[in-house]
């Protein structure tokens, strides 16, 4: 832990609020594309393919308050907007292309498990 | 990228999938235990702290059927379950401690810029 006052599993540590933010299959996308250079809201939304209208908004709505992503208008007509990493949200990729890679490299062990698994039948279980 | 054929950026693909699963706040904390040492299910839930009950089983039985997690039932009165990482779940914790890792470093960072964030008022834009 980079800081003892810090806990990501005290659900009263903003760290915790931070990891639900960052622990993130869209951002983890976002991120790895504005990685690369600033896209536009539609070049992010082709890019990311399967992603809705609002949920795309909502999400870069999240990683700009979070200082993240910085937007900034094109004087365009009609009016277009950029998306961008700041350098806080540089920092990100690493970590988030750690998980893209993971799922990348791993996938086949866990399709081969996906397909092996049997569900159980329900039962209540002490701990 | 490890292997071409390979693409999170596409949603037909397997990796998508895995991204959604592992890209995950509670698949962070429950794997981030698990790399210590095996945990009964009521030792998982007072370790992550505001996890519901229906949502930590559920996570489980997810990572489970992955092939990240094993159950193995204890021959306790009355019957109790152990949880711990399998070989393959082991290879997520580094990518995962880095997530957490990155939450507890750039904390103070995120929370400058939420306190300095101003909601734009709504506008459509194209892009």
């Amino acid at each position: 832990m980079a800081n003892p006052e810090y806990d990501v599993y005290d659900p009263q540590c903003p760290t915790r609020q931070a990891l639900d933010r960052i622990a993130d299959k869209w951002t983890a996308l976002i991120v790895g594309l504005l990685a690369q250079r600033p896209h536009r809201f539609g070049e992010l939304r082709r890019g990311i393919r399967g992603i809705s209208h609002k949920v795309l908004s909502q999400t870069l709505q999240s990683l700009e308050r979070d200082g993240l992503v910085r937007r900034a208008p094109l004087a365009t007509v009609p009016p277009m907007v950029e998306y961008s990493l700041t350098p806080l949200g540089r920092t990100l990729d690493e970590p988030l292309a750690g998980i893209r890679g993971w799922a990348e490299r791993h996938i086949d062990e866990v399709q081969a498990a996906r397909d092996g698994y049997v569900p159980r039948p329900k039962a209540r279980v002490s701990g």
